[in-house]
């Protein structure tokens, strides 16, 4: 019956998304020996406008414009 | 004082969304004798591209496209 | 899939948990046409020392001591 | 590491938002004497047809369209 | 700047938690390509007289007791 | 309508969480333009066991014993 809420700042791409899913899920079913079925993952894209960080939204710390690229590059 | 968040995955419409406010709100009344004035409840329509269960992200899972049809056909 | 965090401003009773969990599930099977079995209901009881309205704690406002009695008299 | 979460019905201006980041980032601040770095706030801008208050929609009750402007006049 | 809440029903131990937060920051560390310093990760144990499932409260589904031990035997 | 949810690690006071409500009331009725009878915080002190950041439980990081004292010193 986990649930499991994610606020990311700026955007991320559907096959980071399924990543992140398939991860968290695999922890708390071998942490905790939950079904997998019973686990629920939310993803909050928050655009750089309305997230802050150390007194200043991200948007304008960091020169972004809103819905931002903040994932843009993910590691490989 | 009630605060209520309630997440779907995929849209509902603006009619079905009325309703449940009541119902919840009216649940709240009822159960617990507070006043319909002092609660509050957010709706947020969860994009089936970024609400995993079982491991998978819902999109993936049912082949919706996104910010999907999940409730397209409320029962009757 | 729907998840409902519901917080309340002092203590309830089990058997209101219990209603208002109930309730919630009903409404979004009713209106959504939803299982029963993927609705997840939380209930957090917050101390009415930790639940601000008005720019006040509650504690101080009413008088409670702490996670206090707000819902003592459910509605009958 | 207080991380702070914040919904609003309707729209705000990015000036509207970076002023209460700086705002709550300041009495976290001062009254917890952390470092302003640590602190995060998030601020979510629900549209008035996923607010409910009273046991209706806010779109319903105050004739608003939607991502409403319930803010639009910031006051001076 | 990820922030992520879980909330479980019943009650996981220290040494669960611990591995759940190590697991939950490295996949947001890889996928991503965040700073593991920027990732937080906060857990909340829900007693099962307060999580509902399928219209009734955990508590009264399987006879547990209040903060209950649904994660007593972690998976090895 | 705006409703503030507040994460601690840690505990506070009393007298700090009363300013931390007025600090953030008044940031919302200024910003915003909000009555402040429409504006509600709730602050949950979560307990360093609970509060992971940078992949660890606070509570192994800096030798606290669960629901700590990180607010103990407030700023004067």
């Amino acid at each position: 019956m986990p649930f499991v809420s994610i606020r990311l700042a700026g955007a991320a791409t559907r096959e980071q998304k399924a990543g992140i899913v398939a991860d968290v899920t695999a922890s708390l079913v071998t942490r905790l020996g939950k079904s997998p079925a019973v686990v629920q993952v939310v993803i909050e894209e928050v655009s750089t406008e309305n997230y802050g960080a150390g007194g200043h939204l991200l948007a304008d710390r960091d020169g972004a414009t809103g819905r931002g690229d903040a994932h843009a590059e993910p590691r490989r």
